[in-house]
């Protein structure tokens, strides 16, 4: 399963004085891009938190092919890894204006209840999202 | 009353293509400076908030004399403007390694219950921090 | 002179423990806004700095009125304060998904020519996009 | 060769609100670590850029193994992982003031030369710091 997400523009506040986009937001734009995916199915990943349902991150890797630039239009497209056990991994590609790929990176994600901060297996809610 | 921060660099991710500190970071300094000068005073910021007091900033201003750059060794003096009531008032000085004034700045805070989300007046234990 | 932003989501990295929107962020949104208002009157900020003038923040401040959370979506009414000529004075207004005016803000820019980092005279083709 | 970074305290501004350090953070944290065991080995990144010189991160991966908190006094050890060729390799451990490994991290730098952004080999003066 895959998504593209809406294209979004390098802030100005996003660079750094080399003149690119600083490499440490690729992983916001990921968590963004993630979010929007799951409000595209559905689900609102606020309520889930409220819900007593946490997502944290807990390994990530990133690899930067071009550099990205003030105003630059990036556009991320989510891969579903496999199917959610006790963990959901993504991996993701960037994209820019010119359609060059310009980083490439993955995630895993835990579910933990917000109460005990235990891990829980996927809720089934989010599993079958993805079973498809 | 004053205090004077311990120094710290401009990180690298901090600056921005214009080769400056992005001007966004001030608040974040001023807010560091804070919750050191409260822990320099015997109180723990997240103590108080655990014990259900919030402390957020309701104003704000910023007067940007001379840039700040990669690598800077920035400090921070703050002045109690007025004997804290329903809010909290300070001012601040931003100084570089060569004593110049780069940044004047305010802030006021509220008092929050965490649980109400309703405003209180300063906590006792607070005015008595200051009141010397 | 106004601008109305397009809505724009607050980032779950936004947040702070506090479960508000950290107040920093609105610097940053204030800067947004205005790069989109001028790409909206046909100025590109980007080329602007390549064209060796730059437009630094020299003063701010912000009123908060309501938090802002994780998830609202956040619209940016720019407001021109005057004709610009040493500098360009906008207020700012920001409200939320129920129309809520959550915060207001005022910055000024100067102008700045890049390699003498000197302060100039508001740009023809500036203040011609606000003379109207 | 490893370096440990002097501590420092988790800002309020790097939570989240999921009470958590925001995982983009810790590239920032590997950074700072590294701009200062470049400086404490008598090398001013900040001059190696105006030499002409950059360094931007090419690859990264994190492992996240407990949660950091607000007011968490951090430290961070890096190990150079081979002698630098055409890039730089290091991995990274935080620590939190309990001694916990919280994180584990790697980052692969490049070299460019700024004015051609041409990728080139490690400099003499960067591969004898490190050929100990």
């Amino acid at each position: 399963m895959k998504y593209f997400s809406e294209p979004f523009r390098v802030k100005y506040s996003d660079t750094d004085q080399m003149g690119y986009m600083h490499h440490s937001n690729y992983l916001r734009f990921f968590e963004n891009a993630r979010i929007s995916w799951l409000r595209d199915l559905g689900v609102s990943y606020k309520n889930m938190e409220k819900d007593g349902i946490l997502m944290p991150v807990v390994a990530s890797s990133l690899k930067h092919i071009k550099p990205a630039f003030f105003d630059d239009q990036l556009y991320i497209q989510i891969i579903l890894e496999r199917l959610p056990k006790a963990s959901l991994e993504f991996s993701y590609v960037v994209l820019n204006q010119n359609e060059d790929t310009i980083c490439r990176g993955y995630t895993k994600l835990a579910f933990l209840k917000s109460n005990s901060q235990k891990p829980i297996r996927c809720p089934d809610f989010i599993y079958k999202l993805f079973d498809k």
